[in-house]
């Protein structure tokens, strides 16, 4: 696509920031025009790379004066090609603002910028027996700002909840260049509408997050992890149902089927502990309150024939081994073929009519097709992967896939579910906002993004057009 | 002040709505155009009672057209002035709308109607062994429409945080009579901003929640409940920092000093468990983990001479008086004299320093006057209530009040502190908003309001003029 960026714009950079600020260079447009998907091509004007807050907000003046499109950048970890530049704009990658302030151990916070690396944020609070519980396969890629600006979700939301409930404070930059300092370090600030909550998962269409003040909680006592071996979809959700009222604090249960773990052990060369092969593994992580009673508990669930096998990690190599299963499927599906991927969510209640029919679904829009299915089902939240067939033209799967979503969709808003539970809508999706957003919300969201975003250049195109 | 209702509008609603939907008997008028606080004369034009979203949803339309002003109205238990009629507004009253729907056993949800009382919601979830976890004094009158629209905080934030977390779904019917269903009841659901963040703590100003799905947790474990007594707020934050470390699940650290005591002893009647006097007494709540470390831990407090005195409830009455001592404060302030009230939060690693500077505060505002200090210490939340001295009339002392509290402002503003942590702005506060908000917050808020509002019938005038 041609060059959006006028004359003017680039002149007032060159003159205005630093002279490293600003790379046309091919191969570095080529990598930061991209995400984790691979679906666009990757087509920016330039990246900048700011390495202040001040920088970010005279940056974003000009871009709006000459009405320059700008995605911002984090870690470009994303899945739904929220952080793709295809379309000629100006990307601004957060990626030198990566300074952490020393840990608060009285209010049990920590500063951070918004290029921080979530894995980094997490080593830095562990020594002080803290952490920030936002946790996900990506996390040493993926940086603060951008979880934040997804409302990231992951692995211990079934403990811990989104992102979202561990944003204190929070400074963003508008797309007039100005600096909101948000909430501070309070816990509690009732003055009026919450703007934080504006930016929180608004994939960075309302404002660039630059600074944020993160919520931390003690490191969680020692954890229990378990992978059980279970039949099918039906006796994973039997055991979470189990599992939920057992005499465990629950801070993960995911769940994967025999086609994930095949993936996993042809890419990363993991072993099952099982010999056995089984339909659907369950990952479980959970802090026992009392030792014989969770002892009891597992007992229980051989005798009444709930699991057809499981284990329980012996040490902290074997805890590692097991979750290294659950946490490479991401990675292994994509090393080893083309995923067409959705992430659906469903009320927690309604997860077991929604699957009973998904079968068939899956029997009419992909028979014989390769399906891996996993995600946080805890959450009501399901990964479903349709695996490219070998052989069939990238072009062709992706035509297949695009007309039988609709009939996935459709199921899900039968269910009341959300065609995005923690992805994100960014360019992927937003052909379906609509099955998860009525007209009503739908204008709600234009007219908020019309009034604080006029000109259209935070990340425009995502989410929905204006 | 004049009726502001047209002819035309009272003409649309005696034809649309049944005839006891609207009032306009004078003592109801009265009744319905106040909450708790009692600054401002009530003076609505009419109060409806809507039994059903769509009649809210028609008559919000009829509003628009005809601009009027709606002031949104729930169990009136707010301390800001937020529910008062003083302007001729029309008052929506919400309590013909109590419905709750079964408790949803495998999600661990419930759908009530916004008029739905606390209390009523908490009894009707505890049979199932849940509780939706907002609580406070006023549980017993306040709505569940009014603790979202508030985000409502109370005695147990410090556990489960804010009513914010608590909210699955939500209804809103917005200015234009359109409603809105926001979210269903989904755990997770990243498809664009989350719209009902911006009617949490909103105040009515920018939509009139009719229906929530209420997120629930499991009634917590067997509680302790203990009172120490302490020589000052120094102790009290030493102490806190003591029980951080506990080996101790809180859920409520609560403080208040013997001034509040007095008040409560003289209104109803209820006894110190102490002999001695002291300056501050701490109530707190705690689900302990093991017994025996709890009993050695309160042993260290008093050899390490952090507590001057303490008591463990040994039955749940005698946890009920504990509690008492602490709930009725707000009540017998007001019942034994006039409070001028302030809620200030502080972050939880500034209250020390600003502790410290408060009494000279007082010292040169309110010499001799007494001053009234409670609050969830452990959520950095710290309410002031200036009493009214004997003898003062109440202009002269609204009037001195008035003129005192930029005094305290500017000290909550230097330690990064709110205004108002959990009472909101209503009325009361907006004349001080900007201590805790910045231009360009504002100036965001006014925008929010100018295109969701554009014609300024949604509780106008409460936290900021448009």
């Amino acid at each position: 696509m041609a060059d959006v960026l006028p004359e003017a714009f680039l002149r007032a950079v060159a003159e205005g920031f630093p002279a490293d600020f600003l790379t046309r260079e091919p191969s570095e447009l080529q990598e930061y025009g991209r995400d984790w998907t691979r679906v666009h091509t990757p087509a920016p004007s330039a990246v900048a790379f700011p390495r202040t807050t001040e920088e970010v907000a005279r940056l974003l003046a000009l871009c709006d004066a000459h009405r320059v499109p700008v995605v911002p950048s984090g870690g470009r970890t994303g899945l739904a090609a929220g952080a793709v530049a295809a379309r000629g704009e100006l990307v601004l990658s957060l990626r030198r603002m990566t300074r952490m302030e020393p840990v608060e151990l009285l209010g049990n916070t920590v500063r951070v910028q918004a290029g921080a690396v979530t894995e980094a944020v997490h080593q830095h609070c562990a020594e002080h027996g803290l952490t920030w519980p936002v946790d996900f396969a990506s996390k040493g890629s993926s940086q603060v700002g951008g979880n934040i600006a997804t409302n990231a979700g992951g692995v211990k939301v079934i403990r811990y909840g989104l992102t979202r409930q561990w944003v204190l404070g929070l400074q963003v930059v508008t797309a007039q260049g100005k600096v909101l300092e948000l909430n501070g370090s309070l816990e509690k600030n009732n003055t009026g509408v919450d703007l934080r909550q504006l930016f929180i998962g608004s994939e960075g269409t309302l404002g660039i997050i630059t600074e944020a003040t993160l919520k931390l909680t003690p490191l969680p006592g020692k954890q229990d992890v378990f992978l059980f071996a279970v039949p099918d979809v039906a006796a994973v959700l039997r055991l979470f149902r189990e599992a939920r009222r057992a005499p465990l604090l629950l801070s993960a249960y995911e769940f994967f089927t025999d086609k994930c773990l095949a993936r996993v052990q042809r890419h990363r060369k993991l072993r099952s502990p099982f010999e056995a092969p089984s339909g659907c593994y369950v990952l479980m992580e959970a802090e026992g309150k009392d030792a014989a009673a969770v002892e009891e508990w597992l007992g229980s669930l051989f005798e009444r024939g709930l699991v057809t096998d499981g284990t329980l990690a012996q040490s902290p190599s074997q805890a590692s081994e097991l979750w290294a299963l659950r946490e490479s499927i991401s990675e292994s599906l994509s090393a080893t073929g083309l995923p067409h991927k959705n992430d659906v969510s469903l009320p927690v209640a309604g997860l077991e009519a929604f699957c009973s029919e998904l079968d068939a679904v899956f029997r009419e829009r992909y028979p014989d097709w390769e399906i891996a299915l996993f995600g946080h089902i805890g959450d009501g939240n399901l990964h479903i992967n349709i695996m490219k067939p070998e052989g069939m033209e990238k072009a062709e799967f992706l035509a297949h896939t695009k007309q039988a979503d609709p009939t996935l969709f459709e199921l899900v808003r039968k269910h009341g579910g959300s065609i995005s539970a923690e992805h994100g809508i960014g360019l992927l999706k937003k052909d379906y906002l609509s099955y998860s957003r009525s007209p009503a919300e739908l204008e709600m969201l234009r007219t908020l993004k019309r009034a604080l975003d006029p000109n259209n250049i935070l990340n425009p195109g995502k989410i929905f057009d204006v």
